[in-house]
């Protein structure tokens, strides 16, 4: 059972805990009860740290629970989201989406980095430490929060502005070129435009708007250029979809 | 979002409904709410159903839902359970749990397959049905009941009575030994005695009762009268357990 009343006492904060819990409601879209546990998400093994009964305090047990709900929770929106999709289907579809790479590209567009704590430059520890902070986020989410915020949290941040199934399916390349083929065969112009680009160096984000015959479509923002891009042709996609042809 | 009234009004029954309806009823502790997620998760391939809109109606989609939910809530236990466990630990732990021998045993235990639906005679399918079924079961009490029910269920059920870290660790194999060990050293009198065999002749139950100098310290009740013994035997374990040296 939760002792919520337990937490709040114990989630009396110091300045620089004030910083670290306005920014991880940020990510979160909601407030964490205990910051506790965000901080054991991002402590590499090397910081050596142990908690009040000698355990090692650090990510590693997180990633194996965040893994587990990630995959719960992707298993079941699959199952809703593709009716017609067996077994086979469903399990490829979710090694996709939770793929080295996708965890790793999901833990970067939070920039988690930002908060290791390690004895090494977390710079050094290759790719893959941004995926793994990045699921055991997830862990340390289910534990603050328990599985509705947990699952909240996996649709609101991850399933709706990174889980695009006929993308996934191979059906859809780029939702870029879908517009732009579109545009050329109905002869309407089309422009591309940054109008933001803001953010400190190690999160930058891009604003895109998508103007189709002097008129904005669709707006789209994203840590890249290409991916604010693609975001504003994915919703120009869907609202002009009558439109276009989808075959 | 649940339509929880939708679901009620959907839910008037036949006779033959409400037996099954009872009887899901007793296995789950709680009540239903949508049979059909059960009858579907019953329901093998080879009977050819459909559903509404001509997507095949059987248990082999619900075995992917409820091997994540599984996978999820045994994880969160070990994670909680044993503190001192690696990301190492914690998985072999996992796959020992929901190993395929002992999903076929839960599905076994559960007598699950007296409800399978099939053209074929369940009988035919191998052992992998019993766990198959489970599995698929696991999924509909999740898309019936959310996952708190899912998550009562597979603590209450599953492992309460089935995970016993200390055995899966292999540290204790038997308490069965354990206990008789411990009488012989302290020269007590001890007795297993089957007091009870009921259930029909595809689900069995053996009672069984220890009884340490003319004393009944504990009983046990299951599909076999080995595991009835050994139930009794782990119960009587941890009463005993100040008395008996763990070692």
């Amino acid at each position: 059972m939760r002792k919520l009343f337990k937490k709040i006492i114990k989630n009396s904060r110091s300045p620089e805990d004030g910083i670290f819990f306005e920014k991880i409601t940020k990510i979160l879209g909601f407030k964490p009860l205990n910051l506790r546990y965000y901080r054991k998400a991002f402590t590499h093994r090397s910081s050596n740290k142990q908690d009040d009964n000698g355990n090692p305090f650090n990510y590693e047990r997180l990633e194996f629970l965040g893994d587990a709900m990630l995959g719960s929770v992707i298993a079941a929106h699959l199952y809703n989201e593709v009716p017609t999709g067996d077994e086979g289907y469903l399990t490829k579809m979710r090694s996709k989406i939770v793929s080295r790479e996708h965890l790793n590209e999901l833990g970067r567009d939070f920039n988690l980095i930002q908060f290791v704590e390690s004895k090494v430059n977390p710079q050094h520890f290759g790719e893959n430490i941004h995926g793994n902070i990045f699921e055991a986020f997830i862990g340390a989410i289910y534990l603050d929060r328990g599985f509705p915020f947990c699952e909240k949290f996996i649709y609101d941040k991850v399933i709706e502005p990174y889980v695009d199934i006929p993308k996934l399916e191979g059906k859809v390349i780029s939702y870029k070129s879908l517009v732009i083929e579109w545009c050329q065969k109905e002869k309407k112009q089309f422009n591309f435009d940054v109008f933001d680009d803001t953010g400190i160096e190690e999160q930058k984000y891009f604003g895109v708007k998508l103007t189709i015959d002097q008129k904005i479509v669709a707006k789209g923002r994203a840590t890249s250029k290409k991916k604010a891009e693609e975001k504003a042709a994915k919703r120009a996609y869907f609202a002009l979809q009558e439109k276009i042809d989808k075959k």
